[in-house]
């Protein structure tokens, strides 16, 4: 039995299995990823994003023990990057680990961002998709959300909650717009802290004077306290009404379209990378492009043209 | 007189123009790139990077008035996510712009992070660039440190320094292995806040703990107060002392091999992307692949290969 129909049966170890082989970019994985496709697309999923030390971690924690008392299965990606400053996020993982390390029903992996090869966003929707076909109902995505990667991470989730902390620059301009586009839903967590209603007010305020789109969805502000378990069902209840406001509205068609595209754009980037470091190392192209730069005789710009048109041998002239 | 002649005259309004169309992608940027090019290679590129609220801006500002008064030239390259986190440094730009708006031996710029076609470190790289053929001693690349596009940058500096807080995760163990590889200086700012000794000793302690290459650089840990300026004549005598140390035990030479590496696979990867939309965009390719994903007829996987196989006309197959 292939890999990926050991995934479909639901078989937990052939699943982490093939998210190792993901995430070491082997041409494998590829093949199995071929045959889960078409049986995937079921999962909703979750984006959760905000600064460092926002709590994210310990709200995806009781996110997911709220929807498994709905029975419902939850897979959780938690991007976990090879930058210094989200730390955190591995001391949450571990407890998360343990508590739910003996429910069949949950999964979480985490996911290393990686150097050059990168494609961050690329093998977060892989291991997305194989938690799908491994039968999750929710898959949660957690990360950091600074960085544009992250920012694009967040972009695959049907629904994605902004994690905001009282205080976190007192001075609202730190918000920038940008935040207002990308959250659905605006969680203010640790609520119990001073100045939350505050920042819960500035955000909703912001909220309003923009102009929101003629019968779109309508972002909340929640507070939540994550560490002692409030404010976790209202979350949750207002995830799903936002499922429902995508479905009912038909404008879950648009998202699965941009989605879709998205996806497939990150591969065929990832693909046309690869297949260049491929045909340059068969005859020493790069090393001797990086020498002509190192003594000025080559530039780059000029370089990656040729190697360009040598590559798609006329086939794709602009 | 084309556009590159004039920047390399030293005329800063042909710079900023130039840095516009790099910014906006335009064909022309290239062309011109090339011409500056084999003029380049003699700026001195610093990274400043950390958390947001590290105090990066205030201390950039204070670094370039330190270079100013020895007589350099300092070009500033401020990277401001679009991504909602960061909002501080803009405030930030904002007050040193006032403050060196006068001096013709400051060139500020900030870049923003763009989506899809993205190529952040790609753009950053272009930008110092332009910066150095004006004539720029110093390129400051200053830019938020959490996700990878942001270590990516960091990495085409000289001299990196990481810039820390106190009390920012009073577990040390939030601060992960990865920001030790990536610093050659760090710097504890905001040292009269609470915990500012103990974060330098942690620091220090984690540096001196780790397997440090025979003959290698010695990352110091520094105290900064930028507000007040207390520290920052250390600080970039600290920098002018890493760079001595690069050039005179050769490691210079490794390290612009890498550099230039990196550069020119940053724009090889963006020109292959860019010729992939193109060619795609000919005939629908792309809306007939989206199609097929959303009623599971098509895996991405396959198109992706089905597209480079086509793009390439079998020139480089693997």
């Amino acid at each position: 039995m292939s890999l990926a129909d050991q995934v479909l049966n639901g078989d937990i170890r052939a699943a982490a299995r093939m998210m190792r082989d993901i995430d070491d970019n082997r041409p494998l994985a590829v093949e199995e990823l071929k045959r889960l496709y078409p049986h995937t697309g079921t999962a909703y999923i979750i984006g959760i994003t905000g600064p460092p030390g926002a709590g994210k971690s310990t709200l995806v924690d009781q996110l997911t023990a709220s929807f498994r008392k709905k029975g419902k299965k939850v897979g959780v990606v938690a991007i976990d990057p090879t930058s210094p400053f989200t730390g955190g996020a591995i001391l949450g993982d571990r407890i998360r680990m343990n508590r739910h390390a003996s429910d069949e029903g949950v999964f979480i992996r985490s996911l290393a961002t990686r150097g050059a090869l990168g494609g961050l966003s690329r093998s977060t929707s892989d291991v997305a998709l194989v938690m799908d076909a491994l039968g999750m109902d929710i898959v949660i995505i957690e990360t950091v959300g600074v960085g544009q990667d992250e920012v694009d991470i967040v972009k695959t989730a049907h629904t994605t909650c902004v994690v905001m902390v009282p205080g976190l620059g007192d001075d609202i301009q730190a918000i920038k717009a940008g935040i207002l586009e990308i959250g659905d839903i605006f969680v203010v967590n640790k609520a119990d802290r001073d100045g939350a209603d505050r920042t819960t007010r500035e955000l909703t305020t912001m909220l309003e004077m923009r102009n929101a789109p003629e019968g779109g969805w309508n972002p909340q502000v929640l507070k939540t306290e994550a560490q002692r378990g409030v404010g976790i069902d209202e979350l949750s209840g207002e995830i799903l009404a936002h499922r429902d406001f995508l479905f009912t509205s038909g404008r879950i068609a648009d998202f699965v379209r941009e989605r879709n595209q998205r996806h497939f754009v990150d591969i065929l980037r990832d693909g046309l990378y690869r297949r260049a470091l491929a045909f340059m190392g068969r005859d020493g192209t790069l090393e001797r492009i990086v020498d002509g730069m190192g003594d000025n005789t080559l530039d780059p710009y000029s370089a990656a043209e040729a190697v360009i048109s040598r590559m798609t041998g006329g086939v794709a002239e602009p």
